[in-house]
């Protein structure tokens, strides 16, 4: 792994929950020496991506990001385009929506919402990367995408996330059929024993798949009419989104094509 | 330079305008060798720093950015808050509004906005790290920074920006004297010659300046009662945003504060 790498993936310790991190939670939480871990802490200081309290000296992420953000957002403002589509489809349904964009063989989120209407709600870290094998935005995503792609994500170990976390790439190649025709993944416990959600592909301006939408229930209101009530509203943003995006969105064969992949992932 | 800052200042070539550069545009923009360069734009595409176009291969700033802006801005909603105050303001004034946050000796663009009522306006790059010494924003953070801070700004060798820019540390001194007693500070053609601005300090909770909020105005249009005008209601605005980030706001004992520093700054 390279330098560049070792301290780009300090920042990726930081979560909603965990906002300031001190050096020697680093060098816990990296494994790796204390002297190292310092001098790629404060090279990300002096660049802005970090920013030191002045009082506790612990870390926390840096004004650099928001200005880069802004950056791309102007050219590319997927966040912007995704913020009112995620909102509305969250607050339509009553559940927590979510937006993620491909990077590399992993999802990283743009924007969530949860309108927050029930006694439990889906516990949310928009830090986490998601993989695509485990999450029902990683499978409507692994649907679209090239052949190469499926083969490179499939070929690998998977990592078994949860008790039902599928691993066997057959199933999941069977699943990801139906995804295709259908245009909604669905899956149960794969990422959180507790949840149960839905995908729908995201497309940008060359036809390629980008991202998924999808809507993360708490099992226990994971009901088939909830579910069924949640696929043509997550298709419908989805679509909206691939368009505000600049992309087409195909025509599906099968209407409600979420029936046949959770049967399987319920298995 | 580290390896970590050559390949973080990479991404500093982005901008509003440029938002795709090639390999090749790097190594011409940094002067830097072709190989070195494409190492540093790979680790950082690997890392969803950039991305890059599937077609024309050319760079673009990545999704990672949006994931752990989103993440900063959970713990602390510096952009959320300031939007609203920085477009109302704008809104009020019918000028381009900006706020921004110390970075290192710098100050990095948080949000800006301009209602575009007139047919001409100022063209502002949130990419671009503005000075201290050269902007009305970089002025207000400078005067109630510590002595340390002030005496290793104004110690180096101050860039001209434009013909108009002061670079001379004493008359500097003096303007951020006045600063100090009213809380605003105002330039006129120091950072771009056609432009005048003012800028008040934002506090963070622990009393220290953490950035400014600004207004600036094309020339033409930045008539003594434009920038009469424009005194109390930025103080106000900058007022509402340190306290809706936790901090207090100073009194100031000379209410038209901005009197005297462009008096200075026209010299």
């Amino acid at each position: 792994m390279g330098t560049i790498t070792k301290a780009l993936e300090l920042l990726d310790h930081f979560t909603k929950a965990r906002s300031e991190i001190g050096l020697g939670d680093f060098v816990r939480l990296t494994g790796r020496d204390k002297a190292t871990v310092h001098r790629h802490l404060t090279e990300l200081e002096q660049n802005g991506f970090l920013e030191q309290d002045a009082i506790s000296r612990a870390y926390r992420l840096g004004p650099a990001l928001l200005r880069l953000t802004a950056v791309r957002e102007a050219a590319f403002p997927v966040r912007r385009l995704l913020r009112p589509i995620v909102t509305e489809l969250a607050e339509d349904i009553g559940e927590l929506a979510h937006a993620s964009l491909l990077q590399g063989d992993m999802l990283s989120s743009v924007f969530h919402f949860d309108p927050l209407r029930h006694g439990t709600q889906v516990s949310f870290d928009a830090a986490e990367m998601l993989p695509l094998h485990a999450t029902s935005s990683g499978l409507a995503v692994l649907a679209f995408s090239g052949v190469e792609t499926t083969d490179r994500v499939l070929g690998q170990t998977l990592r078994a996330m949860t008790d039902k976390t599928i691993t066997d790439p057959a199933v999941l190649r069977d699943m990801l059929e139906e995804v295709r025709k259908g245009g909604i993944s669905q899956l149960d416990s794969a990422f959180d024993t507790e949840v149960t959600s839905q995908g729908a592909p995201l497309f940008g301006h060359h036809g390629r798949v980008i991202g998924a939408l999808s809507v993360a229930v708490p099992r226990a209101r994971a009901t088939p009419q909830m579910m069924a009530h949640i696929t043509p509203r997550l298709r419908a943003a989805a679509q909206a989104a691939t368009q505000s995006l600049g992309g087409r969105y195909p025509e599906f064969t099968a209407r409600n094509g979420a029936a046949k992949a959770p049967s399987r992932a319920d298995q």
